[in-house]
């Protein structure tokens, strides 16, 4: 008989709960702003609002073009501190403002005692419906939000992380003509962000010619993202080959995420680092559906379901010595401003979700020299414009 | 080229510290108290002494017997507050008050800004020499009871845990002869802690009267460590059905960790979980040594070199689907608490090693009807007596 502790407990007729809080509240003085200002127990309020966001430039990747992308915001009160939190959802992901509105308004924050119990907490709002992974990270990075604010520290100091360590971040440019691409590189390397690396979409029969046209503008180094374009394995290793020639540091999601061998055998033989984006979302994936498949991952918040996967994914990828990057979707400074917490432990940032976008409510983390730079705010770091 | 954010820094020139420290700083305003009272830069200062753990009964495992065990006390100041810490060690796993003392000599931590970049600060220490894990575990729980203790509050808090789902800890019963055994699982019975679940040291050739002696007076769960006890596997599996039947839940390091594939095979096969202790120590050996061979792992801060790694040990243990136990050495409340803090992740507890001593200099962590009980406390939750 494997007798896990919940069982046991089960098994001895315990009320674990119960059994337990009185004598530990009796054993030294409760640690703050619990109790609110009127006196009474202070609950969580969550609330949220649909925010479509209006895209500098029309987006095109392998499988489709768009000029705006469904956002939802969230803010979580407690005891007079407000968290911040975002659900972006590109529409092939399958999430949408309606089905995030629906997923919402199910979740019940009153139930819990404080925004501190975020294991129970997140382990609940996974429990409501499968999928949804924007509208649970929403809630997530607001309960870190919050969590920091009440503790008046950036979530980077309380998990031990030297902001310094950030990486840079790229800037992408889209498939299109080679005279826009040309004009869109040129704007980028003039952006006042003075970025040091671009990372260049793919996949959609033009690959040489977008290359030799961002490499007609510029030297900087560059990234490589197929969303899964390449459909044979012998001429996706051809290409890397002469994509290492130009300059590229990785390619990400090379091939179909359903053609596994076929990847299996590319990663074996890349002389560049495969990073998996489109083939995997949450945690268990790493294990089940990555390692051995690819070098690494490109993990995103709206994929994750928020930061506290995020995180054990990091060392879950660094343990199976697996590259890892951080992502993110067309974001306002929210969403990227919470991943960028994370980001001193990772070898690259793709981190550019809101510079693409026209309406960001939220200043915080910049890119300053191609840097990812922190605030010294507390939570994510961001502030209401 | 596979192109590192580090190695990429490098490439550019960019002294990353330097370029970014200025803007970030410039950006909001800095969240708190690394400014010390004098008005200068506080500065982390520690301190240590050897403190001799005195105890309660004369110790019996597989291999030896003691009766004290050296240990050391660590301080980490800093802008008015103190961390605690601690390293213990049982002579058998080669560290002493003398390597503990240089060891601790040559950790500078003036050099670092404060107690938050535990990330840069621990694998500076790491790096100083090899081995030395209970001295490195000293810095560690020093360093985030210090960091919750700077914002008042305790570590599973701010790790957003679950106070209610700590572990029932067991009490160890050490091999001996039958009328003291019988009389030790007595006074265990009878302790104040209420206990729920006892652990059975065996291997030294009585294994079964060691166990029926235990059945003579309780009929309470039973835990079993072998510490590497067994050397035969068929005989090793016809004892783990034959303690399945006498209410064992698991069996710790049952044969010598370097008999790999004989306790891959007792692994496959027992109908207990078995858990590996002596066979491991740091977090990479979990993927090279453990996985396939046990169905889990005893987790102890003196192994892992403190909390930060226990950490990401049982995320990874988790992610590659083991059991996972926490426990300790002898020790005061300073360790078994700071692991304690962590406990609501796990399987199981092992965590009687302050009950074991008659000079605890710490009250912390509470066993209250035999349940790890946390005290609401900031940090690791202790105080000096």
């Amino acid at each position: 008989m494997a007798l896990s502790r919940r069982n046991f407990t089960k098994m001895l007729g315990v009320a674990a709960a119960g059994a337990v809080v009185a004598p530990r509240m009796a054993m030294g003085k409760p640690a703050g702003f619990n109790i609110n200002k009127k006196g009474g127990k202070a609950k969580m309020k969550l609330t949220f609002k649909p925010y479509p966001l209006e895209m500098q430039h029309t987006f095109t990747v392998a499988e489709y073009s768009r000029n705006s992308t469904p956002d939802v915001l969230t803010q979580i009160e407690f005891d007079g501190a407000v968290g911040y939190g975002e659900a972006s959802m590109p529409p092939y992901l399958g999430e949408s403002i309606a089905t995030a509105t629906a997923f919402l308004k199910k979740v019940n924050l009153e139930q819990f005692p404080d925004p501190f119990r975020i294991d129970d907490i997140l382990t609940y709002v996974d429990s409501i419906a499968v999928g949804n992974p924007a509208a649970k990270a929403s809630i997530d990075i607001a309960l870190h939000d919050l969590l920091g604010k009440l503790v008046n520290q950036p979530l980077y100091k309380l998990w031990g992380l030297n902001p310094n360590n950030t990486p840079y971040t790229d800037f992408t440019i889209g498939i299109d003509k080679p005279e826009v691409v040309r004009a869109k590189t040129e704007e980028a390397i003039k952006m006042k962000q003075h970025l040091k690396v671009l990372k260049v979409k793919l996949g959609r029969g033009n690959d040489q010619e977008m290359i030799d046209t961002v490499r007609s503008v510029t030297n900087l180094p560059l990234y490589v993202d197929v969303n899964q374009g390449w459909k044979d394995k012998s001429k996706a290793l051809d290409m890397i080959y002469w994509l290492k020639e130009k300059g590229v540091v990785f390619v990400e999601q090379p091939m179909p995420k359903d053609q596994i061998d076929d990847m299996a055998w590319l990663t074996e033989y890349s002389p560049l680092p495969t990073m998996a984006d489109e083939a995997f979302q949450r945690l268990p994936d790493i294990v089940d559906k990555i390692k051995g498949v690819y070098s690494g991952i490109n993990i995103k918040l709206m994929k994750s379901t928020g930061l506290y996967e995020a995180q054990k994914m990091i060392t879950v990828a660094r343990a199976l010595d697996m590259k890892v990057m951080v992502g993110c979707m067309t974001e306002t400074s929210c969403g990227v401003s919470a991943v960028a917490q994370l980001s001193p432990l990772v070898d690259w940032g793709d981190m550019d979700g809101n510079l693409l976008i026209k309406n960001d409510p939220f200043t915080g983390m910049k890119v300053v020299d191609g840097k990812v730079t922190l605030t010294d705010l507390p939570g994510i770091g961001i502030k209401k414009i």
